[in-house]
């Protein structure tokens, strides 16, 4: 991370899966290369991109002509931007418009578009004819770092997020970090709690950097090409020690048990709180659980809670608009995501700035007490 | 199979797939004690059956007899009887009913009935919370020899069967062989002939074996146990050897090319014909097929036709009831299915009993001639 690649430079993370394994391209222009790069690495010569309203109206057009350029030839489905889409509906609608296609085992499915396309796309390339060749071309920084990586694949229901889907690795990840400039300032912040927290999980040094370039990471070049990387070589390590999600995949849910609450306590009202939002105020209180824990010193909370704060993310529950349930209305919303076994559930605790572990012997109480500590009233 | 096991015994086929490795036993009074063999396996105590109404009917109460006896918290969905069961909406129904009942990833999703219930509870338990615990009770023939072994799950769409759905193993297989005697005398024969198919694939003597034997198949007892035995460990050798279908795998459809055709010429009528005797009509042109092409002897085919009639299968196209559609039309099937690559197909054929291989370069323009030579007109 010191000698820092010219601004032009592409990086590339390969995800070591066995036969499944597959490289992220990170770096600028690649929605106007992918037929080309997607030509050299699939054998079939037919494609279907999957993109959502917003990103098709700015990316479509560049992308179906690189993939006719390419040879392919290639049909797409723009589907509504947003959360809803990831559901049983548009999950037929995704299958239907692949068949209607006649995409074969070889072909390319292409996710074009932020998590919720990249999701929903795989899960349909997943069980359409068993499995096709799958590409995302993640187009939200939180895609790019988090969602595109690891192959979870997936809808909601009625019951909740994500309930149903497939572990499905992609073929390719082309992650085009100059679409990241038509983002939200306020997605590209949610994405960057994500960024934090792979320094946070275990790479010191890396948060540091952070600390000092983030501007240069909102703004572009080589220093935002040099975080994703990072984030995606972060996401890939894991990944690839624990495909399945038994062990060790728990520290990327840093910050995620608070984080998951207060999304629940907001009905997940993107108006009030965004995930990313979420995570950082969860990482925050992370930190400031350890510490009360002493287990870390409450240097570190502070640490990064200014960061995080800098960058223009909420880093307390005070921030949120609007009220909050009580503390023990966020705490049944831990107990029921966490499971908790007389007593105890699991928790990802830190013992400093890069030094995450995964309790699982965390007394319910004690979240208890700090919540109500913490708790705006 | 020379040293028959006495009626009573019960016999267990293992299916060697690394971690993903499972058992089948197949015997008598397996349903009645579910409960207890499930128990001994899976850590969860939540159990869902899934069901059809013609099944449930007949089993449903001695199934959640038997796993509450042994300790589990039960819930049961009965869909309806019959191939259009295989569809999106039953899918989303079955997921609903899953994650209504709290199902977790070490609690039970079982399958009781043919094909057409194990092929969507095996979706469903291949999707929900990306992946639960899955037991198969098949209950037709069928899907004893057949449909519960492999791994293959789905659904199908307007485009066509099985299009949409995942490989994903059961943990468990328990096939009793005593539910077999409410089965129709039709649907029985027609999972007769696929056992069949496996003696015709790689095994002489246990098509020898079932020339004497089949009346007590039909029966009951030890031959069927026996013959239901041999086929799970056929389908499980080649299962085993090709997971996901790429080489090997394809011996499988012996006859299965021509019987699509035919189901598709009868657009999958079953009054007129029912998937296995598709198969055993196709079995009976496949080996004349190969006569034509002078790999087999045409004795061959005239004594697998000899002991598909005496069963009670059909064996030639004259035997479908109505019209059929011209060769050129059943051609045009079977070219759709298989994909012709410059004029030649990959086919089944074979040089005798118990002796097919796979043939990637077979003549279109000698399939529609023998096509033509055999068409009832
Ligand atoms: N599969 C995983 O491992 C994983 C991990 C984390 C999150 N997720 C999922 O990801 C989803 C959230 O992803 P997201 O934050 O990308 O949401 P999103 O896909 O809804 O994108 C956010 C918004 O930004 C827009 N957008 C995306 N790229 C753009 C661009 N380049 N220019 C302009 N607008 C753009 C989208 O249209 C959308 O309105 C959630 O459904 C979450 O469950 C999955
Ligand atoms: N997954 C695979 O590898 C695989 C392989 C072959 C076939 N299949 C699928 O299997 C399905 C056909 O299976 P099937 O022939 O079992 O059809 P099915 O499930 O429809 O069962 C046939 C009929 O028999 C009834 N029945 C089943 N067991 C009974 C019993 N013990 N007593 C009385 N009635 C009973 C059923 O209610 C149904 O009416 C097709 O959808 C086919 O695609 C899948
Ligand atoms: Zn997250
Ligand atoms: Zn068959």
């Amino acid at each position: 991370m010191n000698n820092n690649p010219s601004p032009s430079a592409e990086r590339v993370v390969h995800v070591p899966l066995g036969d499944r394994s597959y490289d992220i391209l990170i770096g600028s222009g690649l929605v106007a290369r992918a037929g080309a790069e997607i030509a050299t690495r699939l054998k079939g010569r037919k494609a279907a991109v999957i993109t959502d309203a917003n990103v098709g109206a700015l990316y479509l057009d560049v992308l179906m002509r690189s993939l006719a350029d390419a040879g392919f030839q290639a049909v797409s489905l723009t589907l509504p931007a947003g959360e809803k889409t990831k559901s049983f509906e548009h999950l037929m609608t995704a299958c239907d418009a692949l068949l209607d296609a006649r995409i074969e085992r070889n072909d390319a499915v292409i996710a074009l578009g932020g998590g919720v396309i990249g999701d929903l796309t795989g899960f349909a390339a997943g069980i359409v004819r068993r499995g096709l060749r799958f590409v995302q071309l993640p187009t939200s920084l939180l895609a790019q770092v988090d969602s595109s990586v690891g192959g979870k694949t997936g809808i909601n229901t009625r019951h909740g997020k994500n309930l149903v889907g497939v572990f499905y690795q992609p073929d390719l990840v082309l992650a085009d970090t100059d679409v990241l400039n038509t983002l939200s300032e306020r997605e590209f912040r949610a994405g960057y709690a994500e960024v934090a927290k792979y320094g946070l999980i275990d790479k010191p040094d890396f948060f540091s950097w952070l600390e000092t370039n983030w501007r240069d990471v909102f703004s572009g070049g080589a220093a935002r090409t040099e975080a994703i990387a990072v984030s995606c070589q972060a996401k890939s390590d894991v990944v690839a020690a624990d495909e399945r999600e038994n062990g060790q995949r728990a520290l990327l849910n840093l910050g995620h048990t608070f984080g998951h609450a207060l999304e629940a306590a907001t009905n997940y009202d993107s108006a009030r709180l965004v995930h990313g939002e979420a995570v950082s105020i969860g990482m925050v209180l992370a930190h400031q659980f350890s510490a009360r824990l002493n287990l870390a010193s409450p240097d570190d909370g502070m640490r990064v809670a200014t960061h995080l704060k800098t960058v223009g993310l909420p880093v307390s529950m005070n921030e949120i608009p609007g009220d909050l349930p009580p503390a023990e209305v966020l705490m049944d919303a831990i107990a029921q995501d966490k499971k908790v076994k007389s007593g105890k559930l699991t928790f990802i605790l830190t013992r400093g700035i890069g030094q995450s572990f995964v309790a699982d012997d965390v007394p319910a109480s004690e979240v208890l007490s700090f919540l109500r500590e913490k708790h705006p009233r």
